[in-house]
């Protein structure tokens, strides 16, 4: 039996979360599914963002499945800080990952690129950088006001994440992984990454290895994003070029991610990348594959390759038979799904 | 009469360097250029990256054109670190300007996008932020390393980068200014660059504004290129979405930049984005372009918008007869856009 706690979230999470569930439920029996409120809305009501008590009860599954949270009303910051990165580093989800796949059917905003031939996946270390929270400021609201922001990184750290990318590249048919950093103005940190890196690859001379700066990488996404197998990189850096990714392969409506404990010491999270989109929350038509996308990365992540397999099919099949301009709707799209994936 | 220090660099660098003082002779009488031989070349033959004798020499020019520096063969950070950072940092050059048009004629790799619909100008700051230098490293070589970037930023290095956005987008048609950060994350800088943008924007009653988090900018760049006009950002970000905007705009072979000191205390910079590409070096095909763009801006920073305007019009008009699949040859682009830019 699988004990997973849903965070549903704002905005369309609650929409796209439902369809997850769905297919999850399809695939897999004996799901125990347990609703945790946190999000925008709680901390309206309550000013609460994530309670200890909460924390503790989440810290009991097997894993979490996020849908999304945030709203422009609440200052930036307060459910960042306070919940997605809270459980980020309370679970030491260290390998956020976050696979970018150019799906036949989808039509990318690239002309030179085609559909099959961007399979990438970028493994973003979650708990350390600039996301470490190290940072102040001084003479707030003064001319002489200076602030702060300090990218921690450690050995141990980032030899595991790297670790992780290795493994990962292992196990996939190109068997190459990318280090991005900007080794040449982050001397210090960018040193670390580079010499771990070298060290790990050592290990695996039968694994292909490139360095890239991060402006390059950025560059290379859009112009040759099909040159790209495992790559691993920090924190701040996998943010964006894992958006770019996104991008490039139709959109965060279809980018699925993990944050995850490899070790399984604590629950990892599963979560779609884009956010709350107030915009057309509540309307029923939003896509709800980066969530069952991010079900099926929950799946293999606990043990559950063969229905993680089923749901990418579903996926691929469901992609391949979209009609451009026609409006899809969250539920529809879910029943799909989750039938396509038990035939 | 303008005294220019040319830095030719290495690799490609002499070449492109070569066709931009070709142009900028065509168009300013009375060029004085004085050569600085500086980069991997020098430091390899003496050691030397930027003696301080030269650095002074520098500071007596009106400005700077640069070529490339750098050779896979110098360690990482050296020739950053010790010469483009070092004259960007001691010639205060806090406004690093990156202008991305998609020039009719140019195929760029966005299949939604028509020549001519881009026109944007990323203001990066470029003496504070990642870029100070301020980071260290604790037993290194050991399981136990730690090592550290730290992200200083200022109110008076914010707000005079800010103000020269705004001012930018004041002499433009959409006047727009986009900020970019990551407020949500690194909150301590982040806020120090919003406040500071409200202020100053409060000023700007008649130009527009937006935020967005550079993750979601990254993104936008790709998919919706047009919607900006001026983007003011921090170091490293600049760093990185300029890349972005000039893959999206046909890749850095024509992508300029200028480093400035708006004031005028110390001389500004101008160089191709590019690199010394020493895989192309030495065979007469590297686009000029991005150098003459260059030199351009440098024309403009001096005060010579006409002659700036006639090197702009001459690059349109070669980007517009330019036919796809004939390789160029360096030298040719530089005496057609000097031709053209006198006639
Ligand atoms: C919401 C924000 C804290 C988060 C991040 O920066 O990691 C988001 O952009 C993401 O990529 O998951
Ligand atoms: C070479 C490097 C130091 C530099 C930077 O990071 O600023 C380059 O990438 C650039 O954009 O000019």
């Amino acid at each position: 039996m699988a004990r997973i706690a849903v965070v549903a979230g704002d905005g369309i999470g609650p929409e796209v979360v439902a369809q997850a569930r769905k297919v999850l439920d399809a695939v897999l029996p004996n799901v125990e599914a347990t609703e945790y409120d946190l999000g925008a809305a709680r901390w309206h009501r309550t000013g609460e963002v994530l309670p200890d008590s909460v924390l503790a009860e989440l810290s009991g599954h097997d894993a979490i499945l996020l849908g999304a949270v945030g709203d422009p009303t609440v200052p930036p910051g307060v459910l960042e800080r306070g919940l997605l990165l809270k459980l980020r580093f309370a679970f030491d989800q260290y390998v956020n990952l976050r696979p970018s796949r150019l799906w036949p059917g989808v039509a990318g905003p690239l002309g030179n690129v085609k559909p099959g031939e961007v399979d990438l996946v970028v493994v973003r270390e979650g708990t350390e950088g600039l996301y470490a929270g190290a940072g102040g400021s001084l003479h707030r609201d003064t001319p002489a006001e200076v602030a702060t922001e300090e990218s921690l990184n450690t050995r141990h750290g980032v030899e595991r994440v790297i670790r992780d990318a290795f493994a990962r590249a292992d196990r996939r048919e190109r068997r190459k992984v990318t280090l991005v950093h900007k080794t040449n103005v982050l001397t210090h940190a960018g040193s670390l990454w580079a010499r771990t890196f070298d060290a790990v690859a050592a290990e695996h001379p039968d694994i292909a290895t490139e360095y890239q700066h991060v402006d390059a990488a950025a560059m290379f996404l859009v112009t040759q994003p099909q040159r790209y197998d495992v790559v691993v990189t920090d924190n701040l850096f996998g943010d964006i070029l894992t958006d770019i990714a996104a991008a490039v392969t139709g959109g965060i409506g279809l980018a699925a991610s993990g944050c995850i404990n490899p070790e399984g010491a604590y629950p990892s999270m599963f979560e779609p990348v884009h956010g709350s989109a107030p915009d057309i929350a509540g309307q029923g038509i939003a896509d709800p594959v980066a969530a069952v996308l991010s079900a099926a990365l929950l799946l293999e992540q606990l043990g559950h390759p063969e229905a993680a397999a089923r749901v990418n099919a579903a996926v691929a099949a469901e992609l391949a038979s979209r009609v451009p301009g026609v409006t899809l709707r969250t539920e529809e799209v879910g029943d799909r799904l989750a039938a396509h994936a038990v035939a």
